[in-house]
């Protein structure tokens, strides 16, 4: 998406490549929203390192990450021994898998440029094939996404409120993201609305990621605390709600997201409020039968104890930098569960690039979304 | 309640009075929980200013402060003429009235000590008289917190877990508090039960204030951010909510509360768990007739944009402060309101001091609980 730097709108993806230079080059995620910095990673150790250390985070951005890391360290191979070339192949997909062991999204996009490889004899060919594949990967990324925002853009109406959770922006993609890409097709069709981001404690993601985002696009928004969104919804100051999915199960339409998700969605019911899903079709998991059955991580505590922030507020200089203070009293402990379940009866559609669908009629519209035979 | 000071516990009020130095003692709020502090308030207008500057906060504990304010200075008045007295004593109602201009248990609390000064006709009783008021407003304070406890300590049983939301704890009242009054009840009884306190942002007073308190009486308790109780209530983990109530419609039965309240009393219909409100009786009001009519207030923005915090965790020192982060894109702006109302039929029942009732009983019950005849 553009961004304005010094005064100059730009267009930037979160992931790309630059051949010449063998390098990743990456939006630093955690400078945002105080800076905006293009980080270059000169190796796949580095770029392992960057995925680990959360400088790039979201499903399709390290999946897209990991298949231009794996380009990367493929590429740098120097020889002509085609079995320490496979050697070394392996060692890096390795690197770049344990970077962030438990996500499923490095290891499909590593696969598929591994495959692409085997069409290729040489080692130079090999090369120029991961990297073709890796930039297919990430430019199938941002064509989903697209997709996504020309179905999702019909639900918003000119004068809408929108209600989102978290960032499912393109900050978490190549570009244009899942929950944010009907709002940029929207903003493109010319219609204005609004856009209230819960601020998504405890990591404050809308706060800081996706507020950036819709300002940098000058999409008319505000941060609500993550309590509000009911009293909004009472008074009818929301008409639809937009969110993304770490993993939508095929086989009953339960969404698992951020934490909160289930909240809003539950508050959304009760008040007739359309409440929609919009996912890639690498987050369906068409294996397990249960909400149940999709573990919850429990993260840190200090997550809850405290908050990120930065001294200097409306200042964004080269040094800006955040600080953690801890806000709780200092002898209690918390509970930090990562994500939450959303029930198919709660959810009015799932946006996927093929199209809008209800929950329950994804296993059936399964061949459509890349699901099983 | 107890306060564990320097290795020994001790019993404090948040606020009382030392009449030899005709001081108002208080907890010095502001500075909690990083540290514990008693400060002494040495003429009205002092008293004045700690209420302004929040030094004390809470229905209950505003209108005890206030109380003995009124006292405080009109125990200071030197000379017999009447007159002046009488002039010297309404400059001081009055200045501790616009000390918090909005809400109404200063004034409650000022109007019954001025009641009783009628009944006194020299300075000197009439003087007598007014801290006497005083230290009964403040002793019934706690009486009718202590009656909540009794009927509400039922509620939780051994093993139960309870989540309660914001602080209607001991430090919004003169002691016991409404919404922890039952806790404390039951910890008296010998149960054992587990509490989950929502952070409540964005003032954090769940993760603060009533952290503190439980932590303090070593009740288990663990804060989690807003978000989370649903997902939790979905996975059994809560038996009971227990939150305060800053206006309740004695016609309706509807709960003004802490932004949040309403979103935890519809996931708590969700779920079928009991969802409780305990109120003092000054909080009813008779009057309105519909939760839309009760004004929303909101509050600055900058509360959403960041977070007050310390930064050195677990050191409580004597120089312990607190410092504001921006957490927020400095680009974007944030709606704030405070507080929200819950509709009656998301209630199981209203704590008061007369007892347990339905919140559409409320009306019928009136005369029990000092409503119109």
């Amino acid at each position: 998406m553009n961004v304005t730097v010094r005064g100059k709108s730009r267009h930037f993806r979160t992931v790309s490549f630059d051949a010449e230079r063998n390098a990743v080059l990456l939006i630093e995620q955690r400078l945002l929203p105080h800076k905006f910095a293009i980080v270059a990673s000169h190796n796949f150790r580095e770029t392992a390192a960057a995925i680990h250390d959360m400088v790039v985070r979201g499903a399709g951005a390290i999946g897209a990450t990991a298949a231009y890391g794996l380009a990367q360290g493929v590429r740098a191979f120097q020889g002509r021994d085609l079995k320490k070339f496979s050697a070394h192949n392996e060692t890096v997909y390795r690197t770049l898998k344990a970077a962030r062991p438990t996500a499923v999204d490095p290891v499909n996009a590593m696969d598929q440029v591994r495959a692409a490889m085997r069409r290729g004899e040489t080692i130079e060919e090999q090369q120029a094939l991961a990297l073709a594949a890796a930039e297919e990967f990430a430019n199938q990324d941002v064509h989903h996404c697209q997709q996504i925002g020309q179905h999702g853009a019909k639900l918003i109406r000119n004068g809408s409120t929108v209600l989102t959770h978290c960032n499912a922006g393109w900050l978490a993609f190549v570009d244009v993201g899942s929950a944010t890409a009907p709002m940029y097709a929207a903003l493109a069709e010319g219609k204005k609305f609004h856009v209230y981001c819960d601020e998504t404690r405890p990591r404050s993601q809308g706060a800081t990621l996706t507020a950036w985002e819709l300002a940098q696009q000058k999409i008319s928004h505000q941060i609500i605390t993550d309590n509000a969104a009911g009293h909004l919804m009472q008074r009818g100051k929301i008409d639809l709600v937009i969110v993304g999915s770490d993993r939508t199960l095929g086989r009953t339409g339960e969404v698992a997201n951020k934490i909160g998700t289930y909240t809003k969605a539950g508050l959304a019911a009760r008040h007739g409020i359309p409440f929609y899903v919009a996912i890639p079709l690498s987050t369906i998991d068409w294996n397990l039968k249960s909400g149940f059955d999709i573990p919850i991580e429990e993260r840190n505590e200090s997550e809850v104890l405290g908050a990120w922030g930065a001294h200097h507020a409306s200042r964004i200089t080269h040094h800006a930098s955040r600080t953690y203070v801890r806000v709780a009293n200092p002898t209690s402990g918390a509970l930090n569960p990562g994500f939450d379940v959303t029930p198919a009866e709660l959810i009015t559609g799932i946006i996927t690039p093929a199209g809008i669908f209800k929950p329950r009629e994804l296993w059936a519209q399964r061949s459509k979304l890349g699901g099983p035979h």
